[in-house]
Formats: structure tokens, sequence, C-alpha cells
């Protein structure tokens, strides 16, 4: 069991059994009403692991969210807000959220807002969850196809990452994961990038202490800056150019981590441009990444339509697309003003690109 | 201008001309975009003067909200989290919220949310949200009948209260600001409950002092307890009933006001059963509030329907109904745990009571 310090919550790495849950669930919330948030998914696969081995949650009450980005939407939150209701869940009883970035967006949103707030805890079961989306505090849901438009920031009380719950996952899910473990190497740690590139190319056999050094800087550079004021703001390397993929392409289900790696080698072509990225380094980003990371075909309808929503990306400031930039592998910046006609200019690179390739 | 210091963030009385509003957004919001909310009644009566004399305002977004607490709904603040979208609103923008209590609840909710929270300042124009709803950070909508049911705490940025909005009010809207007036004097300070029993009795001739002494308590319990985990609770003296009478006659269109009036009434009637409050200082606070405000005639449907809703109030724990009580006029005390069976006895003396009085 790895404890790592957090602001204000438990974040232990380690099999759930050797983990403060116990305690909490018969001390804490003792008297207090349990809930479960799951998906199709971990309703499924995980969620009797949790129940057989913790006699507090037996009782529990078990509200399950649809799969799919095209679900973390208000208006599933609202029903869930109408359960919750309906249990007569009280600001003292506390949400747990069993599942990946989805359930652990979505459910801390939903706790944070009930009744004004109502403690929850996370147990992230995929890897993208566990390396990045349940750390940090940043809960929300999509509006249209806007991602996590609706949101606050809360954090859990606390965040429990078991590793044995990745041995329920597809392979897709696995890729989506090491995407935003690729990042926080790219932006922060350039070996850290060469050994979970290495990991991929030997087919992917898991590591935990890879695992913990990737929660540990999302975990540094978060309680450095927890309201993303300035330095947290490195962590969205790639997603603004992967927001809009991932927000055009979510009927066809692209998942986030492969909607952010393409954006992070589209972001490291704009970083090359604009920022000192030297020729080498982008090279090597751009062939580690596409090795595993396919560019959908775009059409200029398509690259309209994404150039419309990066306008309106969360990020922007005084009608500026802002946008983080690579000095070097292991070194990002912040706060770029990025033109509009470099991103059409770049989309429209990826767009010739993917066609020279086939 | 009487600045009046609330933690982390101005808040001031007087004329807004004389207020730092000009200041704020001309310097802080320079290059924001502003975006003013209001309801049907503030578009009409309150706008103008703001834009008029605040030229930094003459090119705001201006989003109106539908009047009425059947309108307090996600349904709608999701209209107006898809119209900021529309205007491209960023995170370092404003929106300022003028009007009653259901603009500063609903505007402080979807700013909170919006991107993860975008500031806003508050002008509430109801006495209403004055002296109550506008200060302390709840912000929120009701889900279903249940008020604020989902809302998060958060501050505006700056709280202007300009008692000349008060001059467009019409008389019910006067009635349900005192209530609130009442109370304030009911749980901290019998002579303020005097003195606004007597501006009621004198054709309540407006009295600006009165009004700082009500903000000045309000402000100063929040301030001491601003996530109302022990002695802001006081607040909700007469909220506890009051919000299932507003709940259960929303559609017949009662006030806040009245509804908290009635539920004083009532729950002082617990606190001379339970708490020790005198028969004479009962008798009181009956007559002086009946005076003003109406019981409506309860039926046995009324009153099951409104058991039920008590069971679910947000400020319940442990499946206990909680309540504050008075001991004395001026001094309340919370955390009781009252059994259901008390509040039906109560409500159906008042349902006799009611009947016995036509």
């Amino acid at each position: 069991m790895k404890s790592i310090d957090a602001q204000g919550y438990k974040l232990e790495v380690g099999s759930l059994l050797d983990s403060s849950l116990e305690k909490l669930l018969t001390e804490k919330y003792a008297t207090s009403k349990k809930i479960i948030l799951v998906d199709d998914n971990t309703y499924e696969f995980c969620l009797d692991a949790l129940i057989t081995n913790f006699e507090a949650l037996k009782e529990a009450e078990v509200i399950i969210l649809p799969v799919g980005e095209e679900n973390k939407q208000l208006s599933i939150a609202q029903n869930v807000w109408e359960a919750l209701t309906d249990y007569r869940v009280g600001r003292h009883d506390v949400i747990i959220n069993l599942g990946g970035g989805l359930v652990t967006d979505m459910g801390g949103f939903i706790a944070s807002c009930y009744k004004r707030g109502c403690d929850f805890i996370n147990i992230p079961t995929s890897l993208l969850a566990m390396v990045d989306a349940a750390i940090g505090g940043k809960t929300g849901v999509n509006l249209e196809h806007y991602k996590n438009q609706i949101g606050v920031f809360a954090q859990p009380i606390a965040l429990y990452i078991d590793p044995s719950f990745l041995e329920t996952l597809p392979d897709e899910e696995y890729l989506s994961g090491y995407a935003e473990m690729i990042k926080h190497g790219i932006i922060k740690d350039e070996q850290l990038f060469q050994d979970v590139i290495s990991c991929m190319n030997g087919n992917f056999e898991f590591n935990e202490e890879l695992l913990i050094r990737c929660i540990e800087i999302k975990n540094n550079v978060v309680h450095e800056d927890p309201l993303e004021e300035n330095v947290r703001k490195i962590l969205n390397f790639g997603h603004t150019i992967g927001h809009v993929i991932e927000g055009h392409y979510m009927e066809s289900g692209i998942s986030h981590g492969h909607a952010v790696a393409i954006g992070m080698v589209m972001e490291a072509y704009l970083s090359m441009k604009l920022n000192g990225l030297s020729d080498v380094s982008y090279a090597f980003i751009e062939s580690s990444i596409l090795s595993f990371y396919t560019i959908p075909n775009f059409t200029d309808d398509d690259i309209q339509a994404m150039i419309e929503m990066l306008s309106n990306d969360k990020k922007n400031d005084a009608n500026e697309i802002r946008c983080c930039l690579l000095e070097k592998i292991g070194e990002c910046t912040y706060d770029h003003a990025v033109a509009e006609s470099l991103f059409l200019e770049t989309l429209m690179h990826f767009k010739n690109y993917q066609i020279n390739m086939n």
C-alpha cells in the first residue's frame, strides 16, 4: 500500500483490502447511507469484488450510469439526483464512485451539488481514471458536445487506486489510459515518456511503479495549483485539439485517450512551429504516438466544425485560443495565444498527412 | 454608502452610483464579457437603471429567466448554460445577477458550475434577496418540489444592495422580505424583532437602518460558519416547515417569505412544546406574525404530503428530522431531533386553528 500525500484527502495505491476504506466506512460513515455509483461495465465486472469484501457495503444502494461519453449529460445527473432524493440520502451520507472517468467525473459533480455538497469516495477502475481523471478535483458533465462544460472543483474524501481492477479492462481502455501516461511524461519527465513507450512496445506488460510515477506527477501539479490558475494548465497539453476531436467524433465512440494522443501530436507540431521544439523531438513524439493511435480521416466539413468548437474551449481567455506548448520533451509552457488560422493549418496538415499515409 | 466586512468579497449598501461597481467593471473586468441575468420583472423595471448608468454595461448580453419558483429548475439552468456557450463566455468573464432570490440563487449556481466556475456579482432587487438570499453563498435550483436540492456554496465577487430598487416592488414582495427580517430578529435580537413589527404596523414605512441591521445579522452568522456546520443552522428557523409549505403550495404561488412566516409560527409552537419558549413569547410571535400572514387551509391529504417531504429535508441527518428551536425571543438553538409525529401533531393543530379562526 503506497500512500501519497494529497491535499486534504487520502490517496492510496494498492489492494483495496489493505487500504483504509474499511476503517472509513465503519467509523466516519458508520451511520451514513452508502450509495455506490457504477456504470454498466463496472456493475458487471467490479461491483461484486467491492460488496463481497466490505460488509459495510452489503446494504448500499447501487445506481447505474449508462456507459458512453454521450451519456455524460445533465439529464442523467438529474435522474441520479432524483434517485438520491428517493433514497432519502442526506448531506452526511456518502457516495462511492466505482468506475472510469465518466463515473468519477459525473459522480463527483453529482455529489458536490446534491444538497450543496455530499461526501464522495473515488475508486477508479480504468487506467485513465487511475492516472488522471479521478485525481485533482475536476468534476463535471458535458453540454452538448462541449466536454465537461458544466462542473465544479471538488475533492473526494478518499481516492483508492487498486490496480487489480485493471484486469477487467478491454484493450482499447488500456490504450486510452496510456495516452495520459504518455502526456505526464511528455510535459514533465522525458525518462517517464520513454519508459511508457517502452512498456507499450513490450506488449503493455503492467508495471505498478510506472503507474505510481504518473499518479505522483498529476498529484504534484494539482497540489501546486488546484484551481488551474497557472501551472496546472500544462496538464491540458494535447487537450485543446483532443477535446474537439473527442467532441466531434463522440458518436463514433473515439476514446478520450485516443483523442488526446492525436491532440498531443498536433500540439507538438504547433510547438515545433511556435515554441522551439526541435524537429527531432517532434519526430520522436509523432512516430511514438502514431504507431499506437490512428488519426481519423478528416473532411473539410469535419475541420470546419472542429475549428468552430475550438473557439469555445474552456481554456480560452479574452477571445484568444489558449494552448500549452512544449519547449522540449519534459518541459511544457502554458497560456500561448495561438491564432485560429494556425489550428486550421495544423488540421489541414494532418488531413493531408493521413491521406499520404494510406 | 455603507461597506460591510464580508469574507472575501465587497458588500455595499447604498446607491449603486456611489458604489465600487463602476471601478470593478472598468478595471478588473475591463476586457471581460459582461452578462446580465434578469427575470421578466427586473428586465422591465430594473435593467434600464443599470444599463443607463454604467457605460461598461451598454454592450452586455442580457439573459431573461422566467419568474416563478416553479421555474427554478435545472432545465432552465441548462438553457442559460447553452446561451453562455453560444455567447462564447469564458471563465474570466462575469455574470451580474440582477433580481430577487430566484435570480441570485440560480445565477450564482449557473455561474459557479459554468466551466467549473465563473465570477458573479449580485445586485438584489427584492427585499427578500437584500436581507437574506443574496448574502451568504447559498446557490441552487429546486428538484421537483424540493427547494434548492441541487446547488453549491459559492460567494459572489461583490454584492451591491441599493434600496432604490425596492420602489419597484409590489406589496406582496415587501411582505415576503419582511418575513426574513422578522426571522433575523426572532433568532438573534429581540429589539430588532419588535422594531420590524412596529415598522410593519406603521404601514411599512421604509427604514434603511433596519435593513442594515438585518444584513449585518445575516452576514455575521454566515461569516462565523460559512458551510452551515453549526451556528448558521439557526438561520433555518421557520424553514423546516416553511420549505414544505412552499414546496407543497408552489403552484398556487405562495411566496417564500409567506411560507417561512407560517413556518416560524409552527416552529415557535414546537419551541414552546420542546425547548422552553414561554407561552407569552409564543403568543406574541403568533399574534405578530398571523396579523400579516394567513395560514392556508390544510386538508388531511395536504398534511400527509407535507410530512412526506419533511422526511427528505436537506437539514436532516441520520434519518432524524432536524430543526431549530427558540429558547426565547432572540435566542435560537439548532440540531434538535424532532419526531415526525410531533410535526404531524403541529400541522394538525394549525389545521384546526385555521378552521376555528374562520
